[in-house]
């Protein structure tokens, strides 16, 4: 491989990048959907937007699914992150209305 | 609907939530597997794993496609940190061999 097939290969991986992230993108905003779903349920039975109980349990799910080659803990801390993003905006929703 | 109804419609709301992880957790291995494809050829031919104008592109794909509901600084934050994971990653693997 020449100094420029590689610039090539780079360029091609990173389109691929560029649409995988497009996904995710589009996953993450239909999670953040269902999490508003789940807001305005809570919100009119009153019920309590921290569940650690179910974030437990939402780590367990992509936990003990995770092949790889992503590790673990990895995965646990984007996980927080997202977790962490949509609660935020489920608390400052609750408290707009 | 009844405290009964709101319950399953919780549990149905979360049965989706769970799909839709694994497929995000899907998308970030096969991200991953990408970006240990570039750390392969940047390692033969000994260019940099940090590029910071490369990390401006991918913030600026995933904002420009962002149609919400989640907001930019959320996806920023999201992404930071999927970045940073598959940063360490990298630079772990070529600290290795």
């Amino acid at each position: 491989m020449s100094r420029r097939q590689a610039l090539d290969a780079l360029a091609g991986c990173r389109r691929r990048i560029d649409a995988v992230d497009l996904e995710i993108l589009e996953l993450l905003n239909r999670r953040t959907r269902i999490v508003e779903e789940i807001g305005a349920i809570k919100q009119r039975f009153q019920m309590p937007v921290y569940e650690p109980r179910r974030e437990d349990e939402v780590y367990r799910n992509v936990l003990s699914h995770n092949g790889g080659p992503l590790p673990p803990e990895a995965v646990k801390r984007i996980y927080e992150r997202i977790i962490d993003e949509m609660r935020t905006l489920q608390k400052a929703k609750m408290e707009q209305s």
